[in-house]
């Protein structure tokens, strides 16, 4: 079995020698830009691993993975220009460094890329593959309507929001996984039970990026703090908040969120105070432990010695930010 | 073999019993709005003749037919929004009706259902056909991309602009014929011939459409003429004219093409003019019949009787508005 550092190796490579560039310039341009941008690579990575935890050859893997990775980057480049979003990674998205057409254009063609990239490694189990691929492909076009849909949306639930988070987040993660296995022939119930902690893994992973959001350490976490607040996002510690609140102060946070205050520091500072008194971290810290124990007991159900497993464990803890 | 009727009421079934409706409803109603709008289901007709003239079962093929023309009405809902175009078939588009946001996701998703009707029925060539479906959807990309270089481009050659529409227009129609003969299991020197046939039929088709915007009737072509000369559109018919021109013609053409004016009847009459004095219509229709011949010539290749070419070449003669 290879290690976490292997597979991270082979990830690093696949990118490091593909060349994205082709003609019409105008085009291919921003795809080499989007995918040069980096990132943790994560969902390739879940592939593979995927694929060596049941003894499957990563090799005949890697174009699933990279197909992955430009699908996942085709949502980002065009969720970036349905939120007008200014940066990625630092570094301008593509609908304001080029424009609005090219963005659109750019992204369709990433995710015709994408399936190339899938297409270019047959297997026998390709039906299961790209069936999986793009059932998790509208998934996540659901999960990001349902998303836009909660910026107006007066009352949503804690229960939407999870619905939501699967969809736009956890399924590509668990979808990732169940392809590696099945490149691997893994039998069918512990496919079942990887893509379930899968989904699991990546509600903890959403949940902790809402609450990185409000407490996360800037130098560490990468961006501005409070920025959910900021725009008025009603992430999990919002809806967690307002369902603990008390009369008042559910009136002040719902009054705050419908404001968009030039200067955002007050704004910011009162709503933390709100979610500090009512023990928000705390709670969410809780439900992510159980996010995640409940992704390790999935795991630990699957037909594979112990030692198998000990890749994807330190690979979800890494997605977390632990050390195992 | 079937007849164009028998075609064209088999696709007709197809889109009745269909339902595109599902959650979330904001993604999923412009979807089924688009593809209310009706339109030739040219695509589908000529994938089903395909698979018919080498005696495969349209049944087989049905949801491939459904999943080109999903794809074919993505390009148009996604080019709408690029161009900026209010209407589409005498209805608001898709962007103006509901808003960016929503043309842009409901697009996505629809690429993605296309796969999903491909997926719907399995077929042992269906390695080539999704090779054939998602490279034709990167080429349809990359005409897209050519196609709006040109508006900014001075120097836009004929050859350039065949290479455009060949990869906007053609290569879908191909593409569809050429995946309805693998359905069949045709050979692969007949698949070859009949690709090209579509290839020389999809240029001949898109070069009468640049005919019939200039010189067509209003009462049959169902949208106004002149709409190209209005919005610069660098033609066939414009890029023949600037070929055949004199230098004060040519200067009269390249100013004009620069020009919006609040009235365009005087900017369109005298473009054609010009076109007139040229004799550009009688120029287009040779070259159209042509293409025409040319397409023919490949169908004559194929080795089958020619009985079983009937149909499609019935279906060929009508989408240039021709009878046989």
């Amino acid at each position: 079995m290879l290690s976490t550092k292997e597979i991270q190796n082979a990830v690093k490579q696949l990118f490091d020698r593909e060349n994205f560039i082709s003609d019409p310039a105008e085009l291919y341009e921003p795809i080499q830009y989007t995918l040069a941008l980096g990132g943790k690579r994560l969902r390739p990575t879940l592939l593979l691993a995927a694929c060596d935890m049941f003894g499957g050859d990563i090799a005949k893997a890697s174009s699933a993975a990279v197909g992955i990775e430009v699908f996942h980057n085709f949502t980002l480049l065009h969720d970036d220009l349905m939120d007008k979003s200014p940066l990625r990674r630092g570094k301008e998205t593509v609908y304001r460094r080029w424009n609005e057409n090219i963005a659109i254009l750019s992204g369709d063609t990433m995710f015709a890329l994408a399936y190339r990239y899938f297409l270019r490694q047959w297997h026998p189990n390709m039906e299961a593959i790209l069936k999986t691929f793009t059932e998790t492909a509208i998934g996540v076009c659901d999960g990001q309507q349902y998303d836009m849909n909660f910026e107006t949306q007066a009352d949503v639930s804690i229960a939407d929001y999870m619905k939501m988070i699967e969809l736009k987040t956890a399924i590509l993660l668990a979808g990732a996984m169940k392809i590696g296995a099945l490149y691997a022939n893994a039998p069918e119930k512990d496919i079942e039970l990887l893509y379930n902690a899968g989904i699991s893994i990546g509600l903890a992973f959403q949940l902790q990026d809402d609450l990185l959001d409000a407490y996360g350490d800037v130098s560490v976490f990468g961006k501005q703090t409070g920025t959910d607040i900021k725009d008025n996002k009603k992430t999990y510690l919002y809806l967690s908040a307002l369902k603990e609140a008390d009369k008042s102060q559910k009136e002040t946070l719902q009054r705050l969120f419908k404001t968009t205050p030039e200067n955002p520091e007050e704004k910011i500072r009162t709503v933390i105070g709100i979610y500090d008194s009512l023990n928000i971290k705390a709670l969410v810290e809780k439900d992510i432990e159980t996010y995640f124990e409940q992704s390790l007991t999935y795991l630990d159900g699957i037909n594979l010695g112990n030692d198998s497993k000990e890749t994807m464990k330190q690979i979800i803890n890494q997605l977390l930010g632990r050390k195992i």
